[in-house]
């Protein structure tokens, strides 16, 4: 983490940005969910809108998350991993991740998640077996890396909702588009 | 605020319960609302699916009101208002709110609402102006009330994003459930 300049750990963070009741917004996003199922009936359609919807969300978290962070260009798709997972989560949710399972060529790993406020109070009933409840977690992090010129796609390994031990999102990347500037640094 | 026993400040409860990044809670809600808009066409129906998202949400954080506040049975609907307005926002959005307009016998007030991080960020397009975009808070208050046997009605009379000064929202009580004990305190 000594490669970028000052960044702000995730607690630091947390601490100084205005926040709202972690019940109410985990509430809020169930009662989201609920009302798309009852609107589309249709599971995989759901599973669809929330990526969406997190997609929107994350190409304008970036934003947040810079501004906030101190965090600067991140040398490699590894450090970026570990931004996400160490200062990301922690900043938004209040959570730390971990990063496992690298591939040899540094281009797919794992975030893993213990412990997930979205999914406090959640039971999913046998009608919704095929929900990827939380999609809309890999949508932010596959919108907010689209806006720092990384194509990725992200899904679900583990999920604490389907029986699993814990919430364990791949993230691979497929396309690094190199940024251009329309002027150089020492110009 | 002296008739009930021990309250907490709102500010107080506020810095000691679990949180997310308000930001992400704005941006998360504005996402909902935009995916309602779109798989229901129309602004009508969305508004009735935000209330009902929001008497949900209500019916449940009333238990955690009622956990963390220490508040106790209010003496009747006024101090119910104050006690929504100074503890209950400030508990779960972290703004203060402000009750005024009573009626003569105590029946109908207004929360007015100065700062609204629901709206952070928002324009309304034109093709949306019928739209009550924070009509899950009158939900919220809605649900949450009636686990308190009151029954409200509660209408938005100034909304910031159609041009007024500040969030209005008229609570009427229409019927106070007497609630009936299995048992009587002394026995």
């Amino acid at each position: 983490m000594s490669r970028f300049i000052g960044p702000r750990s995730g607690d630091a963070i947390f601490s100084s940005v205005e926040r709202v009741n972690a019940e109410l917004f985990t509430l809020t996003y169930g009662a989201t969910v609920r009302q798309l199922l009852t609107d589309l009936e249709d599971v995989d359609e759901v599973n669809k809108q929330l990526d969406q919807m997190g997609y929107n969300i994350g190409i304008r978290l970036i934003d947040e998350f810079l501004a906030k962070s101190n965090v600067t260009r991140c040398v490699d798709f590894k450090e970026t991993a570990e931004v996400i997972a160490k200062v990301g989560f922690k900043m938004f949710i209040g959570v730390t991740a971990s990063v496992t399972n690298w591939n040899a060529d540094g281009t797919c790993c794992s975030i893993v998640l213990e412990d997930n406020p979205l999914v406090d109070f959640v039971e999913l009933p046998d009608t919704c077996q095929g929900l990827y409840y939380c999609n809309i977690l890999s949508g932010v992090i596959r919108g907010a890396l689209e806006m720092v010129s990384m194509k990725t796609e992200v899904t679900w390994l583990r999920d604490v909702l389907r029986g699993d031990d814990a919430f364990e999102l791949q993230v691979k990347l497929l396309k690094q588009v190199p940024e251009e500037y329309p002027y150089k640094d020492d110009e």
